[in-house]
């Protein structure tokens, strides 16, 4: 399996320990799985049983289960790793996360300062790091800016999660009919999408995730899985997929029509697909995560369609589904080169329907690239 | 979409209220995704923005996202509902959790105690919470107490998610062969299983995971995604997958052989065949988690294995895809009718492979019931 180079994580480490150098702070305990592969090159498979990375100046730790042991050992650039059990034969062992987590505490010098990531480390844990003393910061806010610009090799696999994601789409609009379900229309793509991986990315783990939202009452919200509901003449459909490739992911939607729609429906999709290009047309280096989001809420409330706007613009992508920083109007972000992000401007009516074309683009030195390229314009989009 | 019954919702909030009035608890804050559908009905599609639900001694609250709204009005047994927002037009309302949080708890008495879950809700939310100056007490464990029975409505999901399972992996076993991907020998059941959902579940929301680990090397790891990886001749093969419909879980895991394997590997699979099975005639109200898995454990300590088992026999399964409590050694839990278990001892050893099913069980009155049905001899399982 193949995961982040040594050197690649080596990089990341450094940029982090300057982070926390000017943070004044001497030790970071990391509880998030992406912040984790992020920084060690190794995923566990669950985190019912916890795992934990410490990042010090000059090492690093790993509080692993036994059963993780191999696997980590094998692909986490990490120095030392503490195994904590769950069989007999080992009960005068650690068999809880917590007790090495202890005794590691025990040895950092109480004037020492703990980055913990606030927003997401448990309140328990945080009581139990405080109750030792220890003064804590929050280091979760340099995880997101730093993993916010992606690296070369972030690069590499987001383009190649963009490249599968357009070819299961090109699979199940290849198949697509009246009376087949939400879910059947995603596995063709799932079918198609395994076998290409097969192929072309031998041992590699990839994974995706579809929702499918058709008929007028399901597309008008936007946030719903698949379902079994089977797809009727004069349908309007938003499919939306993301794909991932040795942890990245890319996201790739398209609303599509089936049979007749009414002229409100088509004049809503031509309005979703022109406030995505308006957006593309604004997002690159120098602009403010706001802008995009406003460039494309203007096309819709021009057309007396800004009433039926629900959610911000787009998210950021790469190990999570959604990433912050996130394009909203209130964001006053400057955007970077090598950010990535969703563009997906989206309108929801009541009686007519959802339409929302989702794209993943890379900024570049003076605009973005997408790397999902499957047809946005409307002609290709019904059936 | 079909959710929990309004009338099994409340049964579960009277439940939890009792459990607050014992602990002296009058307000409980819920952030987990599963817990939140276990007391509402209700579940997001995503939770990068965050969903909040206040149980009261008299009602209920939830703070969702505008996104979410419809979705949610339709689908949670709540009182209350306070929104917030993320496009232009409502930046003079709430555009971020934390306002009507804020404004929530400023209304609450300070002398009331605050239920939170305290292993769940992260160190940032708990801090706000104390800031405010409110006693706070655990009431996660109550839910994971309460989680653990199934009710009625549960079980009924629970064995439809057995009976999919079973359906894909009769799928996936009709088109092994040597020279197909792991991933496409997932892709087989998953066909399977969502044209079977689209047929016998209409408009229910359906999905699944799998693991398959092929080889010595792979299968001898515990846990893995699958992988591009193609099976070879005498390969032994760990089949791992999770059914899920109506948000309940089944899990149904075989390993299987290719050509011509071992003696080795044939005695190791019978061993987890027949460690299962111990574990699987222990098992029932009144017996102790822990001897469980010690039951188990002696098939393989007997046999000169003991040294390969690397986790627990088992864990709880519902709505999570690992539910506490655990079959652990150490666990003096009594078990009661209504839980639900995997039991899927496993040993992995380097240079032969890993040997371990997988079953969910439901305790019966006297003993248990299997909800996944696919054969366990080693015949069947031999391609």
């Amino acid at each position: 399996m193949q995961t982040a180079k040594k050197e690649t994580v080596e990089k990341r480490l450094k940029a982090l320990r300057q982070r926390m150098d000017k943070k004044g702070i001497d030790v970071s305990l990391f509880w998030d799985p992406d912040n984790e592969y992020y920084l060690s090159g190794f995923r566990a498979i669950s985190y019912s049983r916890p795992i934990v990375l410490l990042v010090y100046k000059d090492k690093t730790q790993y509080i692993i289960p036994a059963l993780e042991n191999d696997h980590a050992r094998e692909n986490a650039a990490v120095d030392e790793f503490f195994v904590y059990h769950e069989k007999i034969q080992n009960s005068h062992l650690d068999t809880q996360y917590f007790q090495p987590l202890n005794r590691i505490l025990d040895d950092v010098s109480k004037n020492n300062v703990l980055g913990i990531e606030m927003g997401i480390v448990p309140a328990s844990v945080y009581q139990f790091i405080r109750e030792k003393g220890f003064e804590i910061k929050d280091i979760g806010q340099d995880l997101i800016d730093m993993r916010a610009i992606k690296d070369q090799e972030e690069i590499y696999w987001l383009e190649q999660a963009g490249l599968l994601s357009d070819i299961a789409l090109e699979a199940s609009f290849a198949n697509v009919k009246s009376g087949m379900s939400e879910l059947e229309f995603d596995s063709y793509g799932d079918m198609k999408l395994l076998e290409t991986a097969s192929k072309d990315y031998p041992d590699l783990i990839v994974g995706y995730e579809n929702w499918t939202c058709s008929g007028i009452e399901r597309s008008a919200m936007p946030h719903l899985y698949s379902s079994t509901r089977k797809f009727e003449q004069n349908d309007v459909v938003v499919h939306s997929r993301q794909v991932w490739i040795n942890g990245y992911r890319a996201e790739n939607e398209r609303t599509f029509l089936i049979g007749n729609p009414t002229d409100e429906q088509r004049k809503c999709l031509q309005l979703a697909i022109d406030a995505q290009e308006a957006g593309m047309n604004v997002i690159k280096p120098g602009v403010k995560a706001k802008e995009v989001d406003i460039a494309s809420f203007k096309v819709f409330e021009k057309a007396g369609y800004g009433n039926f706007v629900q959610h911000r613009i787009g998210h950021g992508l790469g190990l999570t589904e959604h990433e912050e920083p996130y394009l909203r109007f209130d964001n006053d972000l400057v955007l970077e080169e090598g950010m990535v992000y969703t563009i997906e401007p989206g309108i929801y009516i009541p009686g007519v329907g959802g339409f929302r074309h989702s794209d993943t683009v890379i900024l570049t030195k003076d605009g973005c690239r997408s790397i999902t390229k499957y047809p946005r314009h409307i002609e290709a989009l019904s059936f």
